[in-house]
């Protein structure tokens, strides 16, 4: 399905930099010649056997190595796996960055945080607009996501004309702003496009998301059934468009709202100061308000609900929050689904809030925002790409994508499933990978970006799966004799205070072998250190039937 | 819900030492004055912070501290949850055991690799069949479940007959054997019933499971539109039914059957001792004859559906298998869904399977093995207990089974949600928690079983998140002075070749610090530890939002 064999193409050359085979990290160059412009700066969140990292940003040495070339990123909404690598990136290269008026809200706390604001060019970008970079101009479009403002670019090069959809879905009656610009997306089918690049999240579900909107009947319905108890929702702090159905229910039903989490509050905050979000006038309260008012006339929206250990409707549920506790009477409706990977910690909370005797209320308060396999196939029909590149997803969603878009008779030779990396170069009439660019993962843990790396990790799992033994000693360095130890320390390894008699059969052991070797007048360290571990490992693994990390240690006095 | 206060209550005490607030580790005593029965005694796997955990068995304190009255362990059917502890808890508690065939089977299995054949009574008992324990008598009751020969108990003691169901689900054309013996069911209702004690699993989906049978069409449709390619059937090793289906559709389509994976090849070579299975002759094939056989007439079952990266399935897919490699042309039936936890290593299986080209088909040929909401119904109307204790599982589970019991008319207060522990004292008008017993995980790592407890994982999840920090130094006993070190040396904390200007500036601190203490003649070991583990955390944390744990070791010499 890839890899086109053609005589020497030339022209627009597509570089993904990261996002494909994972949900995340989405950053892809566009290059024209001497142009590169860069569309998304996202992060992912560490996979399970990263330990300790906070989050994974995209290595960027393409660009760093193509500095002089980069005209801007142009971003097209403002989920973290879309903008959360751009203050990290930006440090290394400040060009310009493009987006709408809420996205780039959003960019801009980041950069605040970051401190920088003053040194990096930003300019907010209507949709219908376009601007003009090196030899590309791109034009956003509107779209529909579970985010505001999220728009689709039609990139113009020589080559010819890409539509990336970013992330989208088809909402006909959106609670905010208008629908996804499907005429356009016509008429720039009409031209002639001559690839599609087109969100997979969903493509291996059938038929239609449905639009954001329907979720407000369902809140009313709930809030009809709950007059009487305090209400709790948790949702995605960046889901604008549901925190203001939820405040339009509260509002028919005379109940005062309280956003709790630090990132739900900022985003709205943002949000309302662009006029993103309709709140009536003494509907949002303060935390410290809601003391004023009866359960019935309260509702609390909440982050937390990937059941994240650090959100607040965790700390709610535990009794850890400072201000709120969850108990017997309130009702919790989770406005969301677990993002795979995340189930068992939903069920966590779940479970915490039914045993306090909260009623918690999981189902059909919840739309997607990405597109199913219906609302793709509309795209392809309005876009009628020459070549498909389906983005965004895992193997099994762009395959699955690959083969909506066979089904709607794209040749198979002109779908492309791409890895991160690889260069695909474009002419109006060919399509071929002609390279590939380093890409990678790099890890951030703490201020440190890239100082963890697979040595330091292989480190983290061994001591995770049987901790570590640590044998001391000292070695006089004029006669070579052992002058003290060799002692042995443990940390996770074995309950220390009821192994007493392991840890010193073990210390025997290895004393005996270092004893033998100093004996045979074996004095290297290196030696004497694959003796220490040899012994020890080969007497623990048959004492325990584990492994620890075992770390020699000599000093020389 | 619970602890219903009556006056001095006394009779059959049940008293669950696991199984609930999770799925795993059952294990439930009854006890009537000097009389104990045991029913079940399962393992759990290790939860997600139980790092480098192999298995987790119930602490049995309670069971070993009235060891005099002990008859015996009851048990519903051969799966790990159910059996898993009993080698371990044999050794302690020496009684007999009792199961049904197949259950007996699989226990056997066990016994052997921990060599306790000679010295464990067993005792195989039919359906139908009673056993007298003390004052307890135990009949097996016939039922349907994801293994055969599932029993559920009747369990009669002079204050009343209590019904466990095991696990279970209504299965009118089970694939082997009966349907589930209902009539005896409402016999023992129409006589009446003290309490019944019903799997929860599934309490929280409406309707019926399907029968096991009706997987059986859906293999032979896949078979029929895979003629051309190798098949491979992912599932559970011990749901000897499906595998059975999958034969019989393999018999019909003229393919033979080669069957992988170390647990899956035992259970079934056990299955088919006791005729549990009927595989005609030349069907079953050993790996090597593979080759034997054109791609179109091969299946080959195997372990790992749940995408364990040791099963057959993960070593087969990425090529770690030693006779079988899966590739473009195969085709891969998951024959199973994600257990809540597994979704993403078994998403990881699937990924790697569509990048080899195979064909994966992941839906309709699987069906559960518990009992949905309309089948517990069933139960509870057959049965009209008048006490309810919702059974196996999450928090969750068992309210959503309390409620369904609620609303066939049992009395809040006559349904006990009970936690591991608590002592449920039963007589034949009354009901009430009285007391508590000792219970816990106890974790198995290696050939360690309780060596790791709180203590040690908090160590490893500790160095797993940011690594370990070694200060070792060498002071002279007579004058408290240095005479070597403070040396560093970490592991899994940065990568240490980039790292060498903080790590140097951190032993400068160290030192300092210690030179300073030393200085003032403090000598004592336990403040220099503490100053060297504050400076070092204090500058560690300040250059690198990290707080790795920090050993600082002292030699004498």
């Amino acid at each position: 399905m890839k890899k086109k064999e053609n005589s020497n193409v030339s022209g627009l050359k597509i570089i993904p930099l990261g996002g494909l085979e994972q949900i995340g990290m989405n950053i892809t160059a566009f290059q024209y010649e001497d142009s590169i412009i860069v569309v998304d700066c996202g992060l992912s969140f560490p996979a399970d056997d990263m330990l300790g990292i906070d989050l994974v940003i995209p290595d960027v040495t393409y660009l760093k190595d193509n500095l002089d070339k980069v005209k801007g990123f142009v971003i097209t909404h403002g989920h973290e796996d879309h903008i959360g690598a751009l203050p990290y990136v930006l440090k290394d290269i400040n060009v310009p960055v493009y987006a709408t008026r809420l996205t780039m809200g959003i960019i801009e706390n980041k950069l605040r945080e970051h401190d920088l604001m003053q040194t990096t060019k930003r300019k907010v970008v209507k949709f219908g607009q376009s601007i003009n970079l090196g030899h590309f101009r791109v034009e956003f479009i509107k779209t529909n996501h579970s985010i505001v403002d999220a728009a689709a670019l039609a990139i113009y090069s020589p080559a010819g004309v890409v539509v990336h959809t970013g992330d989208f879905k088809v909402d006909y009656t959106p609670v905010f702003g208008d629908a996804i610009d499907l005429q356009r997306f016509a008429e720039l089918g009409k031209k002639g496009v001559l690839a599609l690049m087109c969100d997979s999240t969903n493509a291996e579900r059938p038929g239609f998301t449905p639009s954001e909107r329907t979720v407000g009947p369902t809140f009313d319905t709930l809030f009809e059934e709950h007059k009487n108890t305090r209400i709790f929702v948790a949702t995605f702090a960046s889901n604008v468009d549901r925190v203001q159905q939820i405040i339009n229910t509260a509002y028919k039903f005379g109940r005062k709202v309280c956003v709790e989490g630090r990132s739900m509050v900022s985003i709205i905050e943002t949000a309302r100061n662009l006029e993103c979000i309709n709140i009536p006038d003494n509907t949002l309260i303060e935390v410290d308000q809601l003391k004023n008012y009866p359960d019935e006339q309260q509702v609390i929206i909440t982050t937390g609900s990937q059941g994240e250990s650090m959100a607040a409707l965790s700390r709610m549920a535990s009794g850890m929050h400072r201000k709120i506790t969850i108990g017997a009477g309130d009702t919790v409706i989770f406005s969301s689904n677990p993002i795979p990977g995340n189930e068992k910690s939903v069920t966590k909370v779940i479970n915490d809030l039914l045993i306090k005797g909260a009623d918690v209320i999981f189902q059909d308060a919840h739309v997607s925002g990405h597109a199913c396999q219906e609302e793709i196939k509309l795209i392809y029909t309005l876009i009628r790409p020459r070549y498909a590149i389906p983005v965004h997803g895992e193997y099994k969603h762009l395959k699955a994508q690959a083969k909506i878009a066979q089904s709607l008779g794209i040749g198979k030779e002109n779908i492309f499933i791409l890895s991160s990396g690889e260069v695909l170069e474009l002419s109006s009439d060919s399509a071929k990978v002609t390279g590939k660019v380093p890409v990678g993962a790099i890890l951030v843990d703490g201020l440190g970006v890239g100082d963890v790396g697979n040595v330091v990790l292989r480190d983290r799992q061994h001591l995770a799966e049987d901790g570590i033994m640590i044998v001391v000693m000292s070695l006089d360095r004029y006669n070579s004799q052992l002058v003290a130890g060799p002692d042995i320390v443990t940390r996770g390894f074995v309950y220390v205070k009821e192994s007493d008699e392991l840890i010193e059969e073990a210390r025997h052991t290895v004393d005996d072998a270092l004893q033998r070797c100093l004996d045979r007048g074996i004095t290297d360290w290196g030696k004497l250190k694959n003796t220490t571990k040899d012994a020890l490992s080969d007497y623990v693994w048959k004492k325990t039937k584990r492994r620890p990390m075992i770390l020699p240690i000599i000093m020389e006095v």
